[in-house]
Parts: C-alpha cells; sequence; structure tokens
C-alpha cells in the first residue's frame, strides 16, 4: 500500500488539473491498444498488448482484432504446454524475454498471464491456461510476473473471476458458491495479487453469481483490494463493460476497448447529476495514471518497433528450451523413445502436422512467430545423411473423414521403415478462444491411420499436437509410445526432434488430468450451462478432486510424466513445527531424489495434503508444494518444501475465513497425484469451531459438547441416551424441537432453558 | 376451489364467534396427535396419525413419539417395496384398507404419502419414498390419496418439499435451482394436489434456498395454492415451526406439535401490536375448521379403537397380495426360481432374515402388526412333509463380524441341500428415518457367509431384504438368482413363500436404480452437503437420469425387473395429434404385450420421452408413462398410453414456463430404461422461444434470426461471415460489444442502431 499512498500527493495534483471530461476520458481508452493521453499535462498514453505466450503487438492502427497481422514476436509455448514444466524459473526466463520484447515493441502492459481453471476438458480456451489446480497455476503465474514486471513491463492477471468457458462466455453467470471460489478459482489470483502486485488485474467478461465481473465490488474491491491488498489498476477484459458507472462504482478503472461517446458522457452526466460521486472517479483516473507512470521506465524511448536479430535468435533458443521441457511422455513401452535410428536405417514420419505444425491457438493470444520450425525439418536435419527421413502426410488436417491415398501412402511407407513416429493431434478448427470442444476425441481419421500404421508396425511413437486434453483411452494400445507436444510455440519443431532423438529427456508432468471418459470430469453434468447460467455443481472436486473422490480410473493422472531416466525417491522426512493456535504453524517435508538411469533428466516432487477427519467434504488431496530437480545420472539432491496453515485449511463459508480443524491429515509425497512414494499421517492441533451450543443446537451437538453432555447426564433423562441408538435417530433434532415432543425426552421448553442457562453458567 | 368457496359462509361465521385467543390455539395443535377443540362452540378436536403403510395411533396420551407402541395395524408393504409394483391400482387397494384402519381407530388425518424422490440411494428414509422419478411417485401418489380420501378419510402429502436427506434435515438448507425444483422434486407433489387434492400438505423441516419450508412463501402459497389451487390445509412436520407468526404469514395453517404457550402467545401479540393482520390467522383457522368438518364424517362414532377379526384377516390378504407384487426378481440364471424341489429334497433356509424378518423400517412411520409371518414358517408350511426345511442362521443380525459357527453350520446345510435360499439383508441399525446411510454394502458377515455357501452349492437363491437400494456388483456373481423382497410389510414372509415356490410370480420393477457403485450417483460428490447447506449440484440429472446422462453401466436399470414367465412387446405404434401451438398436442402409443411363457404374469410398460434437439441440457430419456398388466400364458393386450404437451415440456427458468421446444423427439418403450424395444422419434413444431434480438443480442443470434440475418447480410460487411470459420469464434460476442472494435466488423455503435432499427422495422 505504501507505493500507492507516496505516489497520492503528485497524482492528486494532476487530477486536479484535469477537467472532468479528461477525467471521464481517461478511464476509456483511447483506441484499441492505447490508453488515452492528455498532451497539455505531459500524460502519455500508453499501449498494452495480448499475451502472454508472445506478443500480439498490433502497431498497425487500421486493424485491431488480429483478422490482420501484428509485429513479429517469439512464440513461446502456450499456457497449457509450459505448466507442464512445473518450473517457475521457466516461466520467469519466458518473462524477462517478453518483458524485452514489449520494450522493443513499445509495449507498456502484456495482457496476461491468464489463471483460470481447466474446470472442464472442454473449454476452448484451456491452452491458454495452466492448470486444473490452482497451486500450480498460482506458482508459476507469480513467477511469470515478477520477471515480467522486474523488467519494468506491466502485467494484467486475468480473467478474474470464474471466467471457465468459452461459451456464451459474454452473458453467462458463473454460479459458484463461496468455498468454490475460495479454494478453486481465486486461489491462483490470490497468490499472483498478494506475492508478486500485478500492475493491473483484468476484469471477466462473465457474470459471477448474476453480476457481471466487470460491475462486482466484491470481486473488483473488496476482495481485491480490501482482502489482497491491491494496488494496481483493474482493466476491462475487451467489450466486458455494460454499464460504466456501474462498473467504476464497483472498482473498474479503464475500459477497453473504449467505448467512445458513450461511456464517457454517461461518466460526465452521471457525476453531473450527482449520480456518480466524483471521488470515484478521481480514484480510477489516478490509478491510470499510476499505471502511466509505472511504465514510464520501460518506455524508455528505445521501442524499434521490432526485434533485433540477436534478441530473436536468443529467444527462439529459450523458446526450444522451453518447448523441451512443456513436452509430457505419457507412454514409453520397450524404451522406444529415444528413437537411437541405426545408421541407413529409415525413420518414417507420419502426419501432416510434421509439416504443417501448429505451435498454439486460435484468438486474442495470436502470436505472428518470428520463425517457425517444422518437426519435419529438424529431425532431418538432426539424422541426415546417416539415416533417411520419410514423410508422409497420412491425413488432411482440413477433413475428418479418412483420406484413402494419403492413408495408404503412409502405411506403405510405416511397413518399410525401421522406425515410426506419427504426429496426431487437434487441428486448429478444434480449439479456440470463443467456442468450447464438445468431446475430446481426435479426429476419426488420424485414429483410423494409427490403427491402419499399428496393423503394419509393432512400434509407433506418436508425438501429440494440441492445447487441450484429448481423450488417449480408445486409442493408446495403438501407440507403444507418447509424447505429448501441446501447443509448444515456434521452437516446437526442434524440440520434437531433440525429444525424439534422445538430446533432451522430457521432464513434463501433466497439469490436467487426462480422464478415461469426458463423463468422467465432475463437471460433466453442468458445462456449459444454459439459459445464460452454468451451476458449478461439482464445488470444490474439479479435476483430479474430482476423479478421486470418485475413485475414477482416469488415462494419466494429473502430475504424471516419464523420462528417458529413472529416479528414486527415499528417505522422506515430515516434521511438524509450530501450532495452528500460535500462528506459526510449518511442516516441513523432505526428501531425497536420485537419478538411478543414465540420462540426464528432471523430476518433479509433489506434495499433497488430504485432510482425513475434516466435518466438511474435502478432496482425497491437493497439491501444496512441489519442486523440479534436475540431475545427472547417479545424482541425488535432498529437497526440501514447506507446508504452511494454509495448506491444511478449508474456507469455512459459515465462519467466513479459512480454517485448519482439529485432527489428521495426511502428507503425500510422490512423483504424480496417483504415484505416491509415502503417504505420512500428520496429527494437528487447532482451535475448535463448533459454534456456541443453545436451544436450537442438536441433541448430538450437546453431547458433542463436554458442558452440554454433563448438563444432560445430569439434570435429565435424556442423558441416558448419550451413547444409545436411539441418539442416532433423533440426535439430529433440535433440544428446541425435542422440548415440544409433550416431554417424552424429559424436558419441555422451560425445562430446556434452565439447562441452556445451566451451560451458559458453567462456561 | 369451489368447496372452499361454499363452505365460506358457514366457516367464515364460526370464525366470527373466535376469540382471538381461541383462533390462535385453533392454528396450534392440542397435543402430539389432536387438533384443538372449542367444546363451547361445537368444534371437535381431531386425530391425525403416521402413515402411510399403515397406522401407528397413538390412543395412549402418555406416550407420543413411538417408543413405546401404538394400537395395531395392518403392516403393508414400505413406500420403496409397493412402488416397485408400479400399480396405482394396488395402491387405491390400500389406499381403501388404510382409510378403513383409520376410521376403526378414530383417526381422521393419515400423514402421508410422503413424495420427496430418492435424490441418493444413502437417505436413510428412502423405504418410505417412492421412486427416483417423479412421475412414478406422482401416479402412486395420486392412487392412493383418491383412495384414502375417497373413505372420509384425510391425507397429508409429505415433506414439502425438497427434503431428501436425514442429515441434519431440521436445519439443512437445500440449494435447488428453479428447473430442477420444477422437474425433479415438485412435480409428485404437484400431480396430487392439482388431481386428487390432498386434505393437508405436510412442509418439510428444511429449508429451501435459504428459508425453512414452513415458512416459505414461494412454496406454500405462490405456488402451492397460487399456482397448483390448493384448497387444503398446511400442516408443519412435527418439530418444523421456528417462528409461528412468520410461519402463518407464509401459508402454514396448522403447527404440530404444538408449542403451547409459545406459538399461540406470540400469534396473539403479534395481532394486537398490529405485526400480523388478523385476516392472515382467520385464513389459517378457516382452514382448520374446513378440515375438522371434511373429516366429520369419517369421524361417524364407530371408531372402536381396534380392528376387528375380519379386517385384521382381509388386510393381512391383501397385505401379501402386495409383498408378491412388490419383489423385484434381478437375477434368474438357469431358471433356478421358482424352487421347485422335488419331494424328499431337503431345502436349505439360511438367513437369520428367515426367522427374523424386517418387514418396515424405523422412525415415525413405525406400524405395530396384527401378525408377522416368518418366511421359515411359511415355507415350512408351504412344503412340508414332502420336502424338508431346514434353517441356519448363518450370521447375527446386531454384529457385521463373521460368527465362525453359525457360518459353518450354514456351510454344512447348504452343502448337503438340493436347494439354498440365502436371505440377506440390511439390519435394522442400518437404515431409519434420522440418519442418513454411509455405503450401499451389505455387512461384511453376510457377503462372507454368500461366498462361502456358493463355494460349496452351485445354485444359490438370494432373498433381499432392506428398505433401499444395496451394492450388487461385489457380490451378484455369488448368487443365481436374486429376488428383492424389500421391505414387504407383515405378510411378506407368505409372500416370500408364494414367489419362492412360483404360486406368485414376480412382477415388480425397479422404482430406483441399483448403480454399480455409489460413486456413480450424481449426487455423490453433493451428498449430504456440509455446515447446513446442500447443494444439488446434479440438478436434473438424478437417478437413471444421472446415471444415463454419464453413460455409466448399472447393475440393473430403473423399470428393471424378470418373471417367471417371459414377454413380447411388438406393433409399436406412435400417433401425433393436435399441436403445441393449438394447445392440443397428444401423443398416443400403442403396443401389444404377449405372455410368450408358460406361467401367468406381470408386466410393466414404460414409455420414455427423449428430447433430441433441446437447447438446455435434458435427460436422455425421462419417464412419461406406464402401464401393469397381467397376462395369462399366450394371452396378448394392446396397451395405450397417452403423452400430453407436458411430457415433452422442460422448465425454462429464463421464460419461467413450461416449454415445448419444436424439434425432435424420441419415444423409447420398453420394459426398463435400459431395455428398449422401440424408438420412435416425432417431431413437433412449436412456437420459437428465440428472445427477440437486440443490440446486446450474439452475432449468432443476429445470424440465427431470418430478419436479422437478412439485414446483417445485406447492409454490412460483417454479413459474409454468416457461415464463416470465423463466426464460431466471435459470434458469442454481443453485437453491441463487436461495435466497440472499432469498426473491424463493420459496423459501430451509430451503424448497430441503425441495423436495429432495420430489424425492428421488418418485423
Amino acid at each position: 500500500m505504501a507505493t500507492e499512498h507516496e505516489a497520492h500527493g503528485e497524482l492528486d495534483r494532476l487530477v486536479g488539473e484535469l477537467t472532468l471530461e479528461e477525467k471521464a476520458a481517461l478511464t476509456l481508452g483511447s483506441d484499441f491498444w492505447h490508453t488515452a493521453g492528455v498532451p497539455r499535462l505531459g500524460i502519455e498514453p500508453i499501449m498494452v498488448s495480448d499475451g502472454p505466450h508472445g506478443l500480439r503487438a498490433q502497431l498497425d492502427e487500421s486493424d485491431h482484432v488480429g483478422i490482420g497481422g501484428s509485429a513479429p514476436a517469439t512464440c513461446f509455448p502456450t499456457a497449457s504446454a509450459i505448466a507442464s514444466a512445473w518450473d517457475p524459473e521457466l516461466l520467469a526466463d519466458v518473462g524477462v524475454a517478453l518483458a524485452a520484447e514489449a520494450r522493443a515493441l513499445g509495449v507498456s502492459v502484456v495482457l496476461g498471464p491468464g489463471v483460470n481453471m481447466k474446470r472442464s476438458p472442454l473449454c476452448g480456451r484451456n491452452f491458454e491456461y495452466f492448470s486444473e489446480d490452482p497451486f500450480l497455476a498460482g506458482e508459476l503465474a507469480v513467477a511469470l510476473v515478477e520477471a515480467v514486471q522486474s523488467r519494468g513491463v506491466g502485467t494484467s492477471l486475468k480473467h478474474f473471476a470464474a471466467n471457465n468457458q468459452e461459451t456464451d462466455r459474454l452473458r453467462v453467470s458463473a454460479e459458484v458458491d463461496e468455498r468454490t471460489l475460495r479454494e478453486i478459482y481465486l486461489p491462483a489470483f490470490e497468490a499472483v495479487v498478494t506475492r508478486a502486485q500485478p500492475w493491473t488485474v483484468m476484469c471477466a467478461y462473465n457474470k459471477l453469481n448474476g453480476t457481471y465481473a466487470s460491475e462486482h465490488r466484491w470481486l473488483l474491491t473488496d476482495l481485491l483490494r480490501g482482502e489482497w491488498g491491491f494496488t494496481g489498476l483493474v482493466v476491462s477484459d475487451w467489450g466486458a463493460v455494460h454499464d460504466r458507472v456501474a462498473a467504476l462504482r464497483a472498482g473498474l478503472d479503464l475500459e477497453m476497448p473504449p467505448a467512445l461517446g458513450t461511456s464517457d458522457v454517461a461518466v460526465v452526466e452521471a457525476v453531473r447529476s450527482g449520480a456518480l460521486d466524483e471521488a470515484v472517479l478521481d480514484t480510477a483516473v489516478r490509478r491510470v495514471l499510476a499505471l502511466v507512470e509505472r511504465t514510464a521506465a520501460g518506455r524508455d524511448g528505445r521501442a524499434a518497433g521490432e526485434l533485433d536479430e540477436q534478441t530473436r535468435a536468443d529467444h527462439h533458443r529459450l523458446a526450444r528450451r522451453a518447448a523441451c521441457a512443456s513436452a509430457v511422455l505419457l507412454k514409453n513401452e520397450d524404451g522406444l523413445l529415444p528413437l537411437d535410428p541405426p545408421p541407413g536405417s529409415t525413420v518414417a514420419v507420419i502426419g501432416e502436422f510434421a509439416r504443417t505444425p501448429r505451435c498454439q491457438g486460435a484468438g486474442s493470444s495470436q502470436v505472428n512467430p518470428t520463425r517457425l520450425d517444422l518437426p519435419l525439418d529438424e529431425l532431418r536435419v538432426a539424422v541426415e545423411p546417416e539415416v533417411t527421413v520419410e514423410f508422409a502426410a497420412g491425413f488432411r488436417l482440413d477433413d475428418e473423414q479418412v483420406d484413402p491415398a494419403l492413408q495408404a501412402e503412409a502405411v506403405e511407407l510405416a511397413s518399410t521403415a525401421e522406425r515410426v513416429v506419427v504426429f496426431l493431434g487437434l487441428p486448429d478448427a478444434a480449439e479456440s478462444e470463443g467456442f468450447d470442444r464438445e468431446h475430446l476425441a481426435l479426429p476419426a481419421n488420424q485414429l483410423e491411420l494409427l490403427r491402419a500404421v499399428a496393423a503394419v508396425h509393432d512400434q509407433v511413437a506418436v508425438v501429440l499436437v494440441g492445447g487441450s486434453t484429448v481423450q488417449l483411452s480408445s486409442w493408446e494400445s495403438d501407440a507403444t509410445a507418447i509424447l505429448n507436444c501441446w501447443l509448444s510455440g515456434q521452437a516446437a519443431g526442434g524440440a520434437v526432434a531433440d525429444l525424439l532423438l534422445g538430446r533432451a529427456t522430457p521432464g513434463g508432468k501433466l497439469a490436467e488430468t487426462i480422464p478415461v471418459r469426458l463423463e468422467d470430469n465432475s463437471s460433466y453434468l453442468n458445462f456449459p450451462g444454459e439459459e445464460q447460467v452454468v451451476r458449478y455443481g461439482e464445488g470444490v472436486f474439479v479435476g483430479y478432486r474430482g476423479y478421486d473422490a470418485a475413485h475414477q480410473p482416469v488415462s494419466h493422472p494429473f502430475g504424471f510424466g516419464l523420462s528417458y531416466t529413472t529416479f528414486a525417491l527415499t528417505d522422506v522426512e515430515v516434521l511438524q513445527r509450530g501450532s495452528v493456535a500460535g500462528g506459526d504453524l510449518a511442516v516441513e517435508v523432505a526428501v531425497t531424489v536420485t537419478n538411478t538411469g543414465d540420462r540426464p533428466g528432471a523430476e518433479v516432487v509433489q506434495v499433497y495434503v488430504g485432510d482425513d477427519t475434516a466435518t466438511v467434504a474435502r478432496p482425497v488431496r491437493e497439491l501444496k508444494g512441489f519442486r523440479r530437480v534436475e540431475l545427472a545420472p547417479g545424482e541425488h539432491a535432498r529437497i526440501e518444501i514447506s507446508l504452511d496453515e494454509r495448506s491444511f485449511a478449508f474456507w469455512s463459508t459459515r465462519l467466513g475465513r479459512w480454517v485448519v480443524e482439529a485432527g489428521t491429515f495426511t502428507i503425500d509425497v510422490g512423483t504424480s497425484s496417483r504415484d505416491l512414494v509415502s503417504s505420512t499421517p500428520v496429527k494437528l492441533e487447532a482451535p475448535s469451531i463448533a459454534a456456541p451450543i443453545t436451544a436450537d443446537s442438536t441433541l448430538q451437538e450437546w453431547f458433542a459438547d463436554p458442558v452440554g453432555r454433563a448438563v444432560l447426564t445430569t439434570d435429565t433423562p435424556v442423558g441416558a441416551l448419550a451413547d444409545s441408538d436411539l441418539l442416532k435417530i433423533i440426535g439430529t433434532m433440535p433440544m428446541s424441537s425435542l422440548a415440544l415432543f409433550g416431554g417424552a425426552f424429559g424436558f419441555d421448553r422451560a425445562a430446556l432453558d434452565r439447562l441452556v442457562a445451566a451451560v451458559d453458567a458453567a462456561r
């Protein structure tokens, strides 16, 4: 808060010099990508740009919405890819690169990252989001935001909040109870705001519990600023404002793109009529000016409008490293990968994606890459001439029907090759901002092709391309190895070659579960809603929390990923320090990780916490800590992960706060949410959260309370029921109701009032 | 409404003569089972009694809550049993018998039936409820209520509404959206109220969406009386009133049991202070007096206080017939049943339940039976001396541990017997009013016993006893035949003998799905809620609607049941008459049912409707008609079932009414929800429910509207997107948002306003 406070003096002066019309104008952009300037006062406009796996800086004013092009920028792996690296340091490296490109292109704020949860694998924009787990998403986003902002460029944490689908996204109301919001949909935002202070937060399009996010005062002000201490600016998603005055009151500072001539006029009129307190407008203006000031150092006059060659080359190398780290090896029977083709052999590369790669998804995040590596070319470069690489497209990307000629050609090639790699994936039309998928299946022609290829070759490696989860269960048996490369940016082609050939070792872990069937996902019955309402009926049981709670088998669990080497996790220690009551609880988890194989590689140690004795329904286990570690063959490292009170807490809607209940918790340590090497019980003491007993408390609650039990067993016949079978039947009746039962339980209302008095006296 | 209206004159006069104190007193009972009387005005008290599978008339004033006994009455099969007969006529026969017993015992109102839905198979009171399907529950309850009331005895339709669990039932708030209420939790109530006018409705204990049912004006007045035309009296569940004045205002007429000295005083004070309009009190009093008057003929002075011998005998026979009809044959490999033991053979009867039967569940519905048949005795009577019946208890009912001696004895017996019948089931402690079950498993000792018996005998018939669904998947393979007899009342012992020996043929059908796993049930993640809130997160997808939507395998589907004979359904005809627009839509379904086996038996023809083209998420199919038919061998019958508009409708929350959408529906005819003999598409025309397009309608909505499409394609560049891929991406944007996009789509706000004007002009 200090920063905001200190800056107030200068900003207040500036605000005081502005006319009402100028102030109104400043809370709108001046065009699609710029804030408004006030030249007479030296207030400069600043430019923002879509992100965050690369910049979509549209320098040409004539075309704003991505139909035309943007300035070339490095296209890094999209969020669903890079999240699979489970590597905050990698995010930090990418963040620094993004900031450099932003400065070069004159961009002051990068519109990202998006930390919405993958509530359903169907969400069309899942490729832009990190995970189905809020802890993982939060850790990664904190690293990215800190890195970008450390170089004088702002971020925009989005889409705040509960924007978890594309269907009817501008109108749909997400109906989410507070516990679910607090535990699932908000923690990633909370982590970034409280730890990294993003310079801006972008409100979502949708409604939350009936109120547009752009007009949601609890969300934009009470929670964001009041509870979390946010000091930056709230910007609208593009087109999310419906009532500019209501949005200002709720805490939305900047409307983008500007409804020029409408919103500004409405604000002026509202102030003039007294409907809007001018102080509210002044606050928003001050935040806009503060952002302009914050970004001034980044707008250091050196914006070149394009990236220099060195930057392009450096960042392309970083993109390749990131793509390598993002890949998840899902299956590798017979050690098929790395391919290791013998000299003189032929590698069959099959699938149009090898020649026409998808490196990112469609929509506002679409980057114009500085270059684009083709997997086929990169494989050729890597192995020729000792090894021959032959290609067959196998299928068309713009058609789901089998092309008999293409398929026959591919099968023919596979039947004669020593090594076979088939590139399968989601075509462009399958996933995008703007609409959701309707199923998880790969196109039928691709699966037909794979089946035909597997019929003539008994070792088929599949490279999977796509921004979201696809169903594997129907075809996984046709593949000997599966390497999921996601949408891994402009250098994915080279990365795939590195990974297939063993020049890099896959170390990625799933940031989202791959279910056996779409129907197994807990949101299935409630996605995407109807009549402009979507009920989050599964509550906190999102992603692996749902599959685990329902004991569903999955194709591959959250956190899962293989390697070309092997690891052992040993010597798990769990040490409890401090206490809940003392406010200093810490549980330290230590584990030794050893690379027991013969290649260097990375393992991700994951720590999950389960509450075994909760009075509310809690997930079986929840990710509360992780650490990626790279080890040479034979090398080992001692990993220490610290859990705090929040790691054990649930949000009590009744009490309106985070609560750790006394009881037994289980600390699971593993290499995925279902590959656990140890489960350690931890017993925590904590203050009781039971409400004081009253006349309206149930008989069971009276017996559960030591004083209540003593009073009942001393003073009434009902005391004899303390441990009886009858208690199970009538125990949920409030004492006040039982008192009506004709004295059958040994007390009437007058007697009950005396019992309550006795309890109160005994406290 | 006529009845209520005509009676007003006399009742108004009576109300006018009452003092305020007398009026307040009349809206409370006088004791646990009686309304208040006013002797000076000849207003008699009337008696009510728990039900409805038999009367629990507590004639002794000193003990009210069922710890002691009630007058002997016939114990019929509980609701979950008798519902399995799918036979409204049987319910009518039982209703007439109940009324006769009520009159003999001086009972004026039977407190039932309960038509709450089986949202979860865990609900402890499921044995008191009919089904997981509202249509089936409604049809059965209508028959029962009409029959009871036709004999001058009232009913109390309960528990209104959304009382679908026992856990914290007096405080929990059921959070249910309106569509789900209207389509699942209310229709059975609606059917009974609108078609049978129950003399009373009992409000539930729980809260609905935050408001106690006892204080829920929308529920008790707007919906019940305003929409459904209810003319009777609303009584509280026993102890459900928390604020008598608020309850009166909401439409709760009679508080039971009475909070004497509290509620009456509060009412008087509220009227005196002006806080309560005396007219509200007068209305409640008038309804109490109307009930007293309605029940006068039934209190004809001949109440004997007990049932005569002839009545007992007649009703016991009816109870036996009802128990036979209630049984569901779940499995019958090798035609094991009927048992047909050869002369000289031994039948091993194993399981304590054969000697110690459970005929009903625990709680307020517990009847003191006039007699109790034991399955073991009845089997002996039926087959001895030609066949020997030997018994072994096998396990204890009060312990889940294997008793080695009992088990060994049973296995020994089984190993030497020609026929083996094992009685398994839920012990008393497993299910009751007052608490919910935590799992679906049978006790471990019973399953151990079955496994051991199956190891020594290759044909084991299992008789299943219990009021709710149990998991079969873990042990079904150990049984050659399974006959589910539920809790079938005092004559169940004889009925079991009839069924096992083929003197009766099972014809029951499951009124609730038997899932493979509890976790497959759609309420699993949200049952029973926490912190006094339960979210009905599965929406309309309750019971088979959930399993079908998620394509879950089930052990046995809703509507399923085998017979000793076989049936063929042929010549399905579906004929559409009238129209939605004309308000006279009727779809007539006809099918020929033929008994193709060699025994008489009953089949239940079931008609399900699915909406193939709905704009909201609808169940795959929903029961909309059924008919039970008894046929002799070789006999056939032409069954005709008529569907009306409501059969095709969903509740639109947006429009606040039932809607039939134009499109294709599928009429499924079958003998269970998953054994379908035909699926017939029906194409219905219906008025469009699309909202008129405006500036805030999406681009897709504009293109979907003929006028909007014409205007866009004529007047703007965006018209060219009508069938493009880009439309999929931007089509969900409101036009008003697209207008902000810098004219990129060929219109700005001013142009949009002109487009809207053009659309309006073209209408």
